[in-house]
């Protein structure tokens, strides 16, 4: 994995991009929904819906929509999520490249440092045995 | 086709919602490409690639990310363009649906409006010859 | 009600602003819903129940945060329902102003022309008998 | 004048594209000024300085910071502002051009529909003496 | 406090989230309002103002209105600014859970990683003697 | 260079702002590169076209109208860019101040971290040597 800068600090990494993003993410998600609040619940609960088998379109269809929504609107870490998921679904590194090049010409070259911090992703991802 | 009001005025439609929209879109699409700046000739011949057969991913998934992407960034032209490709490309209603229902949960609830906007247009392509 | 002009042309108004805006989006609601996409229906009913009596905070707070969220986010229509909204739960015009006041802060003078159809509704309501 | 549709209705104009925005514009930000609202009586006395002659950056820059953020930022109203003044302070119509282009470059796809309007709006400027 | 990694390095805390967030934000707010450009200071000031006792809205009502703004532009310290205001202000911990849920709806399921870092972030004010 | 907190830990700089900032973007573009998609390859060959000499409007105009572009947008890599940029095209500290002032007003007060960001790196450049 190569060295990553924060603020000028060179960090030695003891987990990988990916580790550390499904930590973060499921920690969170528990204290979110520990938190008993109704409407949030729901919310999450739509949102596991929404991306499960069933409906008029497939898994690799929903996880497309997912992944160049996220892009479009700039969210690194739903972004992420969504690579983990379209790797899981079988998308290739063409396909993944060629969905992220049309999000990338819609949303503008405002898009591009997200596709910097994908393509990572992405790259971690092929090499974690975390999401595999 | 059901009754319109723009500003409390009730308007006798004799051009469909289609007609109107794809007969704007030329006219103006024409205007901008005769301006002859190459910036943006460029961006409208990157616009057209970007939608064509080739590459890694088929002609559905590519409409698919337009017409979810332009639902999320809410733009109403932008969503009646790929309505009409959608269509063309050989989406069923069913889908179509699904794939806004997604995209609607991606960008919340403000994206209902324009939803509005797009079960309107979807139903006026049913019923339009222009781009059948 | 003031003159309106569309595209150069001065429309005669035989609907008000209110009762064209709550005309187009029942009719269009009912039709999203009609569509039977379990998707839709479930975050047009979470949308429901996230307005009505019940949870920590009162109905004023809830429409407090639906219109200026919907303000900085701009979309007309979306603050044209919430200061429907607004008017039904008690908001007097002085602190209609002032929350918008702060989301205009909040979102910068590119909110200003949302601003602008804003106010122009928010007359229109006090003139109507539509929500009264 | 080109022929304008709205909703299929072919619309006949009596006042064309520039004195109707102006005309709009100008009654409604007087209603926003005449609510006496201070926090928004600040906002709108802050814009009028940000592009009036004085500090760093010369008029043109400014209005060309207003014209090509307001187009990214996709405000259909703010770019027909910042256009007018734009003409004012001597812009021609291919910097116009070029600064849009650069705009949609940033902004991405989404912002054609946008730019349409834009070139329309910029062409009825010519043919007007409102703003001449 | 929990472990946090960053690019995969475990960061072993010697100051908490809140003072690290209060101390960038002072430091930067101080060199920005010392580059004596006018404009930026009056935006600054109109910031002061409309968060301030006055107008006819409660404080308690504003801070509802940055945070939910706050969250739905999907601005973390914007967030983490507003939530440090509304716990003293007087906020419970279920009416921030509520309000971060109906602008989670209306900014879809795009604002979750945000909503990550706020409750975080909530989390570590309720242990900081910082803003109390 | 001041010191740097994440997460509550303060990181001792081996590498300064710009430097890190330059080397990673390097590093990514580099690999976008390589992956021969041919529609990001385009994208960024028209990124680079767009701020090359040439064209309607001077350098100094394409750059001010990156940077207040790309910070209305809030994305902090695309400010940090072309910050670099409008020192190179010699933009002096008050013209870049005056130019990110408009754009907070235009974008409003959620802008305000970000231009904390750039306040800083705008900082860093003027003690770097990298872009010199």
């Amino acid at each position: 994995m190569a060295s990553h800068y924060f603020y000028g600090t060179k960090l030695i990494p003891d987990m990988d991009l990916v580790e550390q993003f499904n930590d973060y993410r499921s920690r969170m998600n528990k204290q979110i929904l520990d938190s008993d609040n109704l409407l949030l619940k729901r919310i999450f609960n739509l949102d596991t819906n929404a991306y499960s088998p069933g409906g008029a379109l497939d898994l690799k269809s929903k996880e497309l929509i997912g992944l160049t929504c996220s892009l479009v609107l700039r969210c690194d870490d739903c972004v992420k999520y969504h690579l983990g998921r379209c790797r899981e679904v079988g998308f290739s590194t063409a396909e993944v490249h060629e969905a992220m090049g049309v999000a990338t010409l819609i949303g503008g070259t405002i898009v591009i440092p997200h596709l910097r911090r994908a393509f990572e992703f992405w790259d971690a991802l092929q090499k974690s045995d975390v999401s595999a």
